[in-house]
């Protein structure tokens, strides 16, 4: 297998795969999880999707790293749809892990239930920087359901406000819809971020993934937290040829 | 953590989380399973929904419990609402096991398949009290259908004859659907009690709870009987802060 | 309990069960996986659904089987469904593992995703002797998703192409829907060989059995050569009284 390149999605940084990587690396796989411009404590955040893209392509590139497993989890799907657009030369297989893989032409905040996208346009305004940041109590029951409280608190401490502007840019998936490359989607099963059925991830999102391979686990949309050893095992699954 | 309190569903009684008690209890979790106005072997039938619910609250509170997890399991997720309506003050957190949430305004027979409707209504007229009791050859597969036969028999011996009017009886939930009272669904994930898909638990259930914890677990709708260690496992995910 | 007659899929021969049967033998349940007519390597492809039917129907009265727990897998659920209605009296139980279970009067063709009878169509006409064969790129991610690359080629050199006639004949199934035979339905939770949703397994299929018995299992549609020690145990649970 090649290297896996792990995707963060919105609110998290690279440092969210920490234990994940550990545990790729303890069964001799590499993995390498980059932050996504205007994301990361601190970070400045007047970034749009192009410039999110294009920091982890530089990222790939810079490491000259080919024959990648790119992993994208949540919001970060959108950035792996792109980023294989630019480079597919140098992706053997995509990961979805309850990603977005949207529909050409749309924005992340078009594929979401309308009471979601008003909350997030809320909060956007109400942020003066055109953020977003999640509710501790919708991370602890919707994202972190699988968790402990202590552990929902520490991982909320580790999150920062999302640049809203990457989430409302709507995408050209033309090249995207048209790549061969391999791709798996992996269910985190009691994922509800996005509500099951009419909104949820699978089959709505794995389903436009034409010919998919199909992985699931027991957890939350936040498995990187609650299980990343078994994170870790099936994104193996997932991303081996 | 605070005391459960065990809401039993149709055809049970408080003696049906027995063994559900008994493990909670061995990892320091007090339970108690008051058994409703109406149920239980020997107890005379002439009830409806608002005696249900009465009889709970007044076990609750002549012991005096505050800090409650109140669970309810099928049916007992109906009456787990009205109660919280009575008593927000005592509730920690609310727990519905494959339960009903009804819609405002709606009776349990509102919202199940009408061909079952139809069973019901039939069986209760021909029982002479206006019970129905649910047919051995159902509650073998679509009760218990992760036990043996000679499980399903025995906690078949453990039911008895459901008065019906508390699910005709139709409720305002008003009150019930401006609580703010912490929820979680806890699905077992082989339960056919309703049939999955338009008509099943999850999502059409939990949906309704507004933000609430998802939890899942292998099992039917009988969990209590058919793996009461891992329903105390997980009832203490989906009722914890 | 009585002996398991295991019928398999399109593509597949008898062979598919052999882990599965040595491992029900192990757990003393004698096993039994005779070969369709017009199935298996080297076999003349000239059969439509009857002769399929009756292959199956003549292997088990030549063994004098009675008692039957009648497992079909896949296109072999439209093959038991039609063997129950000739021989009721020998089967004690159906399963339908990942199944089809046809409305009446339709084929097999007419209950999969126009995209997939479109390829089908065209995969026939290309054959030379109307069969099908499904091409690996199809196999490996979608019917073994959950075996590393070896066990999907080793796998798919097993198989063999398929007579398309039986797929294409629509059958009278009214004698099939007035069975009281028990019947359970084993759903393999990451099949996606229907994709999930609209047209997947289940509930789609299992809903049309009545009153059922709903086991599930983790795995790919082809558990049968991922996981046999884990398919036999729930060939158990799906097939006991």
């Amino acid at each position: 297998m090649g290297t896996f390149v792990l995707v963060h999605g919105a609110w998290h940084d690279g440092s969210a795969w920490d234990q994940t990587i550990r545990h790729l690396g303890s069964q001799g796989h590499p993995a390498f999880a980059p932050t996504m411009a205007g994301h990361g404590k601190s970070q400045p955040r007047n970034v749009d999707h192009r410039k999110c893209t294009d920091s982890i392509v530089r990222a790939i590139v810079e490491r000259g790293l080919r024959d990648i497993i790119l992993v994208g989890h949540s919001f970060g799907g959108t950035v792996v749809s792109k980023v294989a657009e630019q480079i597919p030369e140098r992706i053997r297989r995509l990961v979805f892990l309850n990603a977005f893989v949207l529909q050409d032409g749309h924005s992340l905040v078009d594929e979401i239930p309308p009471s979601h996208a008003a909350l997030f346009d809320r909060l956007s305004q109400e942020s003066g920087d055109h953020t977003v940041m999640v509710p501790f109590s919708i991370w602890r029951e919707s994202f972190v359901n699988d968790a402990d409280l202590e552990t929902a608190r520490r991982t909320y401490g580790q999150l920062s406000p999302e640049p809203y502007q990457p989430c409302q840019d709507k995408l050209d998936l033309k090249k995207f819809y048209s790549l061969d490359t391999p791709r798996s989607f992996l269910n985190a099963t009691e994922d509800i971020a996005l509500p099951p059925g009419e909104w949820g991830w699978h089959p709505r999102m794995s389903a436009r993934l034409g010919v998919y391979r199909l992985v699931a686990m027991p957890g939350s949309h936040e498995v990187m937290y609650t299980n990343p050893a078994g994170l870790a095992q099936k994104l193996i699954e997932a991303g081996r040829d």
